[in-house]
Formats: C-alpha cells, sequence, structure tokens
C-alpha cells in the first residue's frame, strides 16, 4: 500500500455559523488531510499537539488507521483556532489564533516516513516545510498546500518551497496575490512557471480549477442541501485528492486520472462541510463515496 | 427557420469597471439576449426606445437580422441605466436608472410574431409578461428571466407567470429569496413544483445549474483571461440557451440538448464579458464559436 506522509497543524477549532457553533472541536491541516486520505492509502500524520488534546482526538485517528508515530504530544496547549462564518459561508473571520505549542513546531520525521513515496505538506511555515523536504529520502512526489499570510511574510522562501513540489494547491485570492494579477488564468501560467507542473486552485463553494502542463480542467463544487460548516474543505479536499492519485501511476499521473482525483477530492471536502468537525468525514462509508462520486459525474457529464 | 419572439428592455447603458469606462452603450434584456440567439435562429425583438436611440445600434440590430417590425421608437429618451463594478465583478452598484420612455412600456406584438414557437419573456414588469402571454398564439415554448425588484414589489404575479412558462432563468441570490430558503437546491425543488420543468441557476463567473424535472447538471464558467464588463452576461447566457434548443427539439428537449444549450449559452456569455456593451459580441464568428465550444468541452470532460 502506497505511504504518504502529510505534515501540518492540528488544532482544536471553535467555529460559529449561522448553523450554531461548536467549541474546541479537532481541526487542523493535517487532521482534516489525513481523515480524507486514509481511505485511499496508508497515512502517517505529522505534528505536534498539547497536553490537552483529547483521548478521543487520538483514538478517532488510530481507529481510521492513521500512522501517528510523526504525533508529538507536547506539554501545554494545544494550538487554538476560533472563527465565524458569515451567512453565504464564503467569507469568515478569524475570531483569535494561539499558536501554543504549534508556536516551536520543528517537524521530525520517523525513519519509516523518510522513504514514504508520497508527501503532503500542508499549510505551516514555508521554512519548516523546507526543514520537512530535507528530511525525505529518494524523490518523492511533493504536494503543498499555503496561505496568503505566507504570501505576505514569506514569500521569498514559500518561492523556494514551490520551487521543488510536483503539484500545488492554492486558493483563488491567494494565486491572484501571489502572481500580482487579478487574472486567474494569467497567475496560473506564471505559477507552472515556477516549477509544480500540476496546480489546483480551489474555489470553495464554486469548485476547483485544475492545470497540468498546457490543459485545464475546471470543476464545480458537488452541491449540498446545506453547508455547515466549511472548515478544513481544502485539507479535506487535498486528501481526497492525493489519495485517490496514491491508487495509481502517482508518478506520472495521465490527465485523466488528475480529473477523477479532483472528482474524489470533491466528494471528500461535500462530506466534510455537512457538519462541524470532522463528524460526518469520519463515517463516510464506502459505498457513500462510491454513489456520491457517480452520482457527482452524472451531474457534470456533457455527454 | 425556427422563430424566437423576445421581449425586454433597450437599454443605453453607462458602465464604470476596474478596467476602464463606456457611456450611453447598447445594452438592454433583449438587445443582448437577441444578438446571442440571432446566431441560432430568427429572432423578433419586442421593446421601445426614444427617439434619441441612435442610427448606429438600429443599424448594427439589422445587419444581424434582428427582426425589428416589433421596435417601437417612441418620443423622449431611451432607458438609461448607469452603474459601476467593484474589483472583482461580482457585485455592481446601480448609480442611477433613468426609465424614460421605459416606464410606459405596453409591448404589441406585430400579427406574425404572435404564431412564434418560441417565446422569450425579458426581466420585465411580469404584469407586462403576462400581456405578452396573452397575445400569443397556439401553444409556444416560453422562456422567462426576471429580478430581485419583481421578488419584492410584485410576487403574486411574477409566481403567476412562473406557472405559465417551461424554462425559467433566474439567479443564484433571486432563487433563495422567492423561495426564503438559503439552500439552493430546497429552492430549485419548490420552484419546479411551481410550474416549469427546466430551471437555470444563473451564478455569474461561477457558471450556471440546469435542473430538468429530477436531475440536474452543474456547469462552470468559461474561463475569461480579463473579464471587462459582465452587463447583459445573464441575457446572452439565455440567448445562446434558447437559440441552440431553437436548432432541435425545442418543445421536447432531451436532457442532452439542455446540457448543450447551458454549453452555448455559457459560450455567448464568454463573448460578451470580454468588452464593453456588445462589441465582442456582434464580432464573434462561426470559427470562435464552434472553436470555444469543443475548447469548453474539452475542459469540463472528465473522461
Amino acid at each position: 500500500m502506497t505511504q504518504i506522509v502529510v505534515v501540518g497543524s492540528i488544532a482544536l477549532d471553535s467555529v460559529e455559523t449561522p448553523f450554531g457553533r461548536r467549541d474546541n472541536a479537532l481541526g487542523g491541516s493535517s487532521t482534516y488531510f489525513s481523515l480524507a486520505s486514509c481511505r485511499y492509502a496508508k497515512t502517517c500524520l505529522v505534528g505536534v499537539a498539547g497536553s490537552d488534546f483529547p483521548e478521543d482526538a487520538i483514538a478517532l485517528l488510530k481507529k481510521q488507521d492513521i500512522d501517528l508515530e510523526g504525533l508529538e504530544i507536547k506539554e501545554g496547549k494545544t494550538f487554538r483556532w476560533g472563527g465565524r462564518y458569515k451567512s453565504n459561508m464564503n467569507k469568515r473571520d478569524t475570531l483569535y489564533t494561539e499558536l501554543n505549542v504549534f508556536e516551536d513546531f520543528q517537524p521530525v520525521l520517523p525513519g519509516f516516513y523518510r522513504d514514504s513515496p508520497i508527501l503532503f505538506l500542508g499549510n505551516i511555515h514555508p521554512e519548516l516545510q523546507l526543514q520537512v523536504l530535507k528530511q525525505m529520502h529518494g524523490n518523492p512526489l511533493i504536494a503543498l498546500d499555503t496561505m496568503n499570510l505566507w504570501i505576505d511574510i514569506s514569500r521569498d522562501t514559500l518561492l523556494e518551497v514551490i520551487s521543488k513540489v510536483q503539484i500545488l494547491f492554492i486558493n483563488e485570492d491567494e494565486i491572484r496575490q501571489l502572481n500580482g494579477t487579478s487574472s486567474i488564468l494569467t497567475a496560473a501560467k506564471k505559477t507552472l512557471e515556477c516549477g509544480p507542473d500540476t496546480l489546483i486552485i480551489k474555489r470553495g463553494e464554486n469548485g476547483a480549477m485544475l492545470f497540468h502542463k498546457d490543459r485545464i480542467f475546471i470543476l464545480p463544487a458537488y452541491p449540498i442541501e446545506n453547508v455547515v460548516d466549511p472548515t478544513g474543505a481544502g485539507d479535506s479536499f487535498a486528501g481526497g485528492f492525493i489519495g485517490y492519485l496514491a491508487l495509481g501511476e502517482y508518478r506520472n499521473p495521465s490527465f485523466k486520472d488528475l480529473k477523477y482525483a479532483m472528482v474524489h477530492g470533491t466528494v471528500m471536502a461535500s462530506f466534510l462541510v455537512e457538519t462541524f468537525s470532522t463528524d460526518r468525514l469520519v463515517k463516510v462509508s464506502d459505498t457513500d463515496l462510491k454513489k456520491r462520486v457517480q452520482n457527482f459525474l452524472g451531474m457534470i457529464s456533457v455527454n
């Protein structure tokens, strides 16, 4: 079974949406990614949590067969994030960010993680992403996610990381910001000249765009009756995407493989947003997944 | 050749976008619709303009073989609208609306328009839409567009019109408003119970959704390097959609016909937004159209 290593945040999130609120619920980029990718491939998590990290959360990750040898539990409090979504769920306000043990996070990969053929660098400081890259052996497939904060404060290092990866996940506003242009197409072209051969632009409720060499694939989001909490949608998208790739010729995926990876990412994200935290994501059965993928293919196929 | 009658506004628009501005340019729902639908089918325009309506504009419509017997030129000024788009082109502010001769518009269909097999009711007061319906003979295919204003001030009449049409075009916020729910899927179901068997939810730069009986098709927008002016995108979408249907079994289109109609609507709208007013739309060659449709099919096909 192909092994994926994911490095990213582990958080306890407090989220308010028009549908209610949830406090101190399991979150963080590596968590959301893992809970999606683990359905497809052996997933090894690298991250740090505090001594307050709930036993339940660890049990939940273990139950999904996620390898936790790379999870460091450190004296202190877990990274906490509080946010509030506006009525249309497109915009959110950050109410607070408490880095806690995440502030001094120094990712160290257990020995057997270092030979993994696939690495996902979740949204953390680009310096840490570089540190992780140096620990890997061989020539893994590397995928990267990032955010506006790093474009603002660590642009050069981020560009260095981008130059070393094959797959970049980034959202619409961020790729505009990164390239200093309002045109998505121009921004995509520029970014593909910097290193990656595959670029996924995340557009939230409006789906995602795939750029691979000179080809484009555009996918809407799966329509959900009621989006309850979109936190983590991007990471579970990436988890479904990379997980699906791990099933096949991930070193040299065809454009069709990448398109199906987009479909799986979209479907994983669609489950995630149906509830707060990871409630729905961890309950997705194989039948649920298969059915929704089929459903979705029906909704987007012209012929 | 199948004949389409379109009833709607004719305007001189002044539009400001981050890319510049254009004053008193040809606009209005019936204009945009006609300039798209005329590529596919004989299009007959019903509307009113003032004595200030430029000769050039009339020449432009005539050059596209649009029948203008239903165009009334009335003493006074043409309907004028002024608007300004924000940087992301999603939102616009109306700077002014001068109804002028449009205020007392009483649509009267020339005799030979009344037997047309297809009628498009552009965005005008639902009372006027009802008046037009009464003038039609036989049992035409009827498509309808509307806007938030009529939901606010003329809801019951609008619902009456909706109950009489087969195809409804409406945007995302409006269908939520019409049905009092934030869920698009719920809103779509409710609307399909009111009469139409086909519903197109317009989502601007995010594409469009098609609901036909119990089936759904979701289509992204065609990606444009630089959107210069989105005014009229919805009407040119409708023009491409209805125009394409007119080429085939429009009385009883298959789901596949409707999906291709969505593709043609999207492509027509994508040309429209590339320039101010109708500059690009009127210059689209058959080769341009065919090429962009093929391009787009490539971008959205999973297989």
